[in-house]
């Protein structure tokens, strides 16, 4: 014990002295939304505190009183600033009886798939074989979609189906193949042509998906 | 329709010509874990099934029947091939009331945390200036700890607490730091020694932990 | 030159010794397509010519007498190894009067277009917000398409088209929409739900692409 | 069709609510030029439009009445600003009869080379063991140079030659060996001292490359 | 000769056409620390000179009077704004008889050591298994420790020990944990429950450090 | 203390369970040089000691009895396995009065020089504008070399000068120009064509260096 007395003004000044200068070390970087994004991410905050690395964004289910009787709620970067530069991000998926996530990739990040109620069906396709790999997975299962693959979840259930996703990229991105189809103004002329799809069938979805042209 | 009829025998014989050179394309590398890793992750598995992408083992609760009243049950590369190369991985938290996930770091990966159940009190260190984020979590909550950095949680609530865990890596690694100082063949003197620590302590946790030296 | 001429025997001794043990330097890694890939790319050829980095596969045209009116050769690790481990690939694209190369993505990488003959409408669709950009491309003409998402190419002209096509990765996949969808066993019913799309036009399409289910 | 009329109201409920929050998702960072770089490049233009995504300026021939009867005409990052974060950038090279690309590298890319017309002779040379790799090239041959090699380009043939060139990178850099030797202000003592040229040799090129000292 | 003066007139204009359009280049990314940081570093500062990328900060030692009789003078970008970007940076170790550089991570680098006077004991501890590899490091020897794992130093000489290190990236961070522990406001009932530490030991090192709590 | 003693048992159990599975993660990767190298580096050595860890062979000075009257003794990847996959190496450089390390670059990696005895000259050349940045250094300067570009280094003193390097990677490689030009058997036509050099320069540097051509 006298030796560790004896210690104290010692120690204080080791303390003070040789990392004072390491002020700049870059432990994490909280997304400036404010600022200019760039390729690895957006810069720094610069102050930040406790809250900025916790998010309650995904604590209520989201709403599935729409069509698809189904809700994805996010926590991107842009909804959670502290992932910025972490290399992962969430989100929630609500899925109703009935309700699904229609057909959709992540341009930049590989999905990690935890079902905490109810029972889900999950498929992937991969690219140039077209291979289909489905899986019916139940409270408890987790299942990994890789990045940039064309895949959909619905509910094969009787009840209300949850599942917490993570993604290994603070902005992993989400087009939906019927959005980027028939909820903008690409002309239907265009797209039949791209799609092989019948004009009535474009028609009839850019009428309900809100899309012109 | 006339017009799709005739269709018939040309796409055929576009679905086999121009594309079926690219077998070799990687959407995913399921890891071969019979294969000596490299710095990139496992060599890819030859033959691959829709059960590779899935894993059940998070499912059920890990024993939480310890002294630390917890229970980190992983799905890393190890046991989840299917995350190979994919920038992902999982695990499972069960805390019992009072139980606590100790003191740690991944030197590998950046973790995500979804509480499920229960109240978590969560904390992170950083470096150089070793300043303290904490945070109290209920169900619903995420929380985000930056790679490398030491951290913690433990049960804050009257009743058993679940957690699922993602992190930015297929393989992040778990360094406990107790188990690193006391469960190992280090002499004590050499631990006393980098960690200031009095001699019967660092005996009497190497004596718990199982320690010799 | 009475110095050079001494400089003989001292500058040989030079070559020869200190740099002799670096044998192992790696400047390239041409793919050894026997062994197992890993999620950086192949196993490195032991033997090595020019000849594995050159590519005489996009010299001729491909064959466009198809429905499509076109034809996609590639240049992937798969059919060029030199390309392994260097983040590059090629590809060539004929489309004919009226060809079109149908909606699709890359999942692993970014693409650059050089229209070298005729005139090219293309365009791709952004993720989220489903804004299209498009362009119409004529001989010199460059566009690049960001990984992962949506995107076409069309003959707009009145003679054939050529382009030369460079990837931000040796190994990039080609997910085209149409067959992810309608040229594998995945069940019509799911098709139709998670895509919105009429049970009819599903079958049709089916039909001529080869699906079953 | 009465089912599709019905969805209507819902449908488009569902196109405005779950992901209206995610406008910030990054498919692309097109350059803005008038910011800072950062290691990983340029922040991204706030406002974008199509023809970000592509260029012109590698559709007219470089002017090849010099000395080496050459031109390169580059489509990086700072021509070309859609590249940025992508990946990938583009150039042209124009070789008239007897022309030369003079030994060069490009320190963050490889470089892939598609020849369009002509006969082009080109090499690189690995690091450590020396070894030479030449190859012919004609229409239509590819070729790749692994990052950071010396390699060169002439016409081998008795017309002129082009091609286009891809890198891994946007913004690939260029080292002309003899432009980093004569055509700046580093003595001739120490250009001798570093490479074993005569004095003469150095100061012809120098003389002749504009460099001075 | 006569060839060589009819180049010059040529070669000049060759020199000032074709890369007049390249200043962009980016070789390399002095820090502008005035700016925010990003995920991948400090924006570029505008004017660079040759001092930009030499440091003279590690010529002189480290003071060592004080308890751990050690001292670390890093050259990290916060001091060193050159190697921004550059995938490096340095530190010096000086290491009294007697001293100790205290158990701590590098959250964001592996580490290089250059013993380059006395002798020092080094070691380092796996995640998991926690195995120990340690080593008594002579003048001229080396040894690597692998990113974010515990390691210490300290001297087992005679005489004062210096140490070059080199680390696997600008920003490594530096994390010790007994200043993780005991040098903040972590309350010590939480540094109990979280380390298994008895509240004396913890109160005791508190108070030498200067936590509170 | 009696509540420690109760411990025993449970942590013990907490020990062998929960962990045990994990056995698989990567904190490192010492290369099996027997094995194929990847692009990502060599596949993991399957048991590995301290000794992998450490390495002696920069301890003794290079022989610099040859007309150069440097030596650069190498620790890559392919003399000291342990920095497979750890993104650094290293390197020392002995270099007697009147010594020179020629003008070269490292293709994959950027460099960390400490000068350790005696006085360096040492300049690097950025690529397009061909700029010179030049530094003298004394022992205890640091300086820094982009990856790719042009450098070199000379005693700048009376007395032998020792550095010691790191590299930003484990197999950065080295090019130096003379030796790709000269001491191959790349015929000298075509070094003339790609350098401008005289066709006596070329012949004379080709009989010193041993290239042949």
């Amino acid at each position: 014990m006298a030796k560790a007395v004896m210690m104290l003004p010692v120690l204080l000044s080791f303390l003070l002295l040789p990392f004072s200068s390491m002020a700049l070390t870059q432990d994490f970087c909280v997304a400036d939304l404010t600022c200019s994004d760039t390729p690895a991410g957006y810069p720094c905050k610069a102050s930040v505190g406790a809250g900025d690395f916790a998010y309650h964004g995904l604590a209520a289910a989201g709403n599935t009183s729409n069509l698809i009787k189904a809700a994805v709620t996010p926590a991107f970067v842009g909804q959670f600033p502290g992932v910025n530069g972490l290399g992962i991000s969430a989100a929630r998926l609500d899925i109703a009886v009935g309700g699904v996530v229609p057909l959709h990739t992540h341009p930049a990040a590989s999905e990690l798939l935890f079902v905490t109620q109810g029972t889900v069906a999950a498929g992937f396709i991969t690219s140039s074989s077209n291979t289909v790999y489905t899986r019916t997975l139940y409270a408890g299962d987790i299942m990994v979609f890789p990045q940039g693959l064309l895949h959909y979840q619905y509910n094969a259930g009787q009840s209300a189906a949850v599942a917490l996703v993570a993604f290994s990229g603070p902005n992993p991105g989400l087009q939906i193949t019927d959005y980027a189809l028939f909820a903008n103004n690409l002309p239907s002329a265009i797209v039949e042509k791209v799609t092989f799809l019948d004009d009535a069938q474009v028609k009839k979805l850019k009428s309900v998906l809100g899309g012109s042209g």
